[in-house]
């Protein structure tokens, strides 16, 4: 027999609650059942996004919530500086040039953390920037922006928006939506939230709402004015995901027992017991500044290739984490602790490293990782 | 104890089978687990296409799968046909408005199908007619459209592609996408595939993919010749809706085991039961032509409100049905046997609309229309 146990970055394990209430005979996104549902999520939500905005559910991955960032707010042309430290900020780059946009591209190294500083010159340097893009969890590097600093910059150019990819980083790090001005922020439903993929999540601030007075990019599936105006009813403009939605209830109530302030501790905590014992297996750590505490992304050790170590914990150990991407493949292996996790899930990882280790040869003192992590999460 | 039945043109009720292989622990969509899932789904959907097109798969609702449609293949400026007899046809009409298509309407009188001539006349007269949208059935209305005599028609304009929303009638009627030759074909999972709804399915044909060659309408999410490419491989674009594509090999092994052609003949033994039924109760169908397989829209019995037959349909009865729309609002009420639909839901939705009607003080005789639909399904 081998167990599987599902420690990659999304979509992350369900629980059984989740899992449960989805089971449940299908019922009818129109029929008055579903408004109670509706509006528990959408409340639930927006206590999750520390918002009093709308936050508005979409039935799509995340990537058709970063579409609707750029395609409801913007217009061809106008200027946008996009913060690209990995995978995902490349994915930024390649919504806004798909729709017109003209992009001032900052570029950070893989592991690297934006310095806010070098967002403040750009932004002095050049005049008439309608939006800033970043990744709360950039996830193909482990690696965190400082929002709240950058939001403190943007906030000073009154006519840019600040357009956060929250998709991994929701419920994993306290994101300050209102306080910190983060005007769009979009999240999934397969990461912190428990659920399986298929839900976007957009919150969207009124300075944001007034720019969307003058995009003009066609959009149709995912126009966001049409779908503020019917969830404000509790209804989706087009067929619910009402399976999902349900689960996202059961989520959100998950969250909302333990707190969304011990939700944060617990991932902080997991996070730095993982990180502690790479260390401690003499393994480094991908991210050189701020790692998230939604994965991390461990270098492989010399001579040992990253996608090897993916594929022993797979096959042999039945635990899926997940490889690098691009520039990073083969150097690197990732292991979330996010969502449904807790201190044996990560005893669990960092066990079957220290023996994938073993199996591929490498130097490890077994059971070192694992008397650093128990020190930590006892 | 209220039991409920959900009788609703989609979401249609989730076979056990289906809602158990859903509960299972998340998998990852890119890990080796995968790719024998979505490849047992690509094949399964194209048997059910009856096409060796291509039949890809997205993360939206059906609405998403239309938008596809559209702005893969077209250009702004395009001239286009769109048959508009319903909810449904508006929704083509304004999916081709909002990215800039030039549209000629067809109306046809909401109950009515297309007359295939005025489809070849508007052919005829216009030239550079690029594409022909159409609903096979219009579940507004409960009405087909005739999509072997329209793709006969169409054939003969060699620059015209034959682009048709079926998502309310995949495998609840005969379509035959590569005999016929339907160039796309949009499907939806909530409805005879017996799904939660977050899947749009689309076939393209070979002369499709040659206009989506010059297509410069921008898309992202929807990009279906990236998607292509990435499906071939058995991997999705962006994150795969892993449990939706997972209950999806249960459907169609439900399918398959019942033979397509069962399936069929099933769902048109259910509406034409039905169908008697309600004429048997003295209502009249709303369909005057060509009634759909998926669903029967049923006239309100003089001086009953059909919303009210709806509410006490639900409230009184359990059974979820769905109202009329817009113009058919009041007049109508709909009732389906699509999907996970056997005999005893048709006497169970005939046997609640008797008891509605005694309860409405509508004139009814108790157990006629049962006794109809006993005669039929015995």
């Amino acid at each position: 027999m081998l167990k599987k146990y599902l420690l990659a970055p999304g979509p992350t394990p369900v629980p059984p609650e989740a899992l449960a209430a989805m089971s449940m005979p299908m019922i009818h996104h129109r029929a008055p059942d579903f408004i109670p549902i509706f509006d528990a999520a959408r409340t639930g939500l927006k206590h999750l996004y520390q918002t009093s905005n709308d936050v508005l559910i979409l039935c799509s991955t995340g990537t058709g919530g970063m579409v609707a960032a750029v395609t409801n707010f913007f217009n061809r042309g106008d200027k946008v500086v996009v913060v690209n430290g990995g995978k995902f900020g490349e994915r930024w780059i390649k919504i806004c040039k798909a729709f017109g946009l003209e992009i001032i591209e900052i570029n950070v190294d893989w592991g690297y953390t934006l310095n806010p500083a070098r967002l403040e010159e750009v932004l002095k340097k050049e005049s008439g920037v309608k939006g800033v893009f970043v990744q709360a969890t950039e996830t193909s590097t482990g690696v965190n922006h400082d929002i709240e600093a950058i939001a403190g910059i943007v906030k000073k150019h009154e006519e840019a928006l600040l357009v956060v990819d929250a998709i991994s980083s929701l419920v994993a790090h306290d994101l300050r939506t209102d306080a910190w001005g983060i005007d769009i922020m979009v999240g999934g439903s397969q990461k912190g939230l428990m659920l399986p993929p298929g839900l976007a999540f957009i919150s969207v601030s009124e300075k944001a709402w007034k720019m969307a007075e003058q995009s003009k990019i066609e959009k149709f599936y995912f126009n966001l004015k049409v779908e503020r105006k019917k969830q404000q009813d509790n209804q989706t403009n087009f067929t619910s995901a009402v399976t999902l939605i349900i689960g996202l209830n059961e989520a959100i109530k998950i969250i909302e027992k333990e707190g969304l302030d011990n939700v944060f501790k617990r991932h902080a905590l997991l996070a730095h017991a993982t990180r502690e014992a790479v260390k401690a297996l003499g393994m480094g750590l991908y991210a050189k500044e701020m790692p998230s505490n939604a994965v991390t992304a461990i270098e492989a050790p010399e001579g040992v290739d990253g996608q090897k170590i993916y594929k022993v914990l797979r096959e042999r150990y039945g635990v899926t984490a997940a490889g690098g991407q691009d520039q990073a493949k083969g150097k690197i292996f990732r292991i979330a602790h996010l969502g449904y996790s807790d201190r044996f899930d990560i005893i669990t990882a960092i066990s079957a490293i220290e023996m994938t280790l073993k199996t591929l040869g490498a130097p490890v003192t077994l059971g070192k990782g694992v008397a650093v992590c128990e020190e930590i999460l006892l």
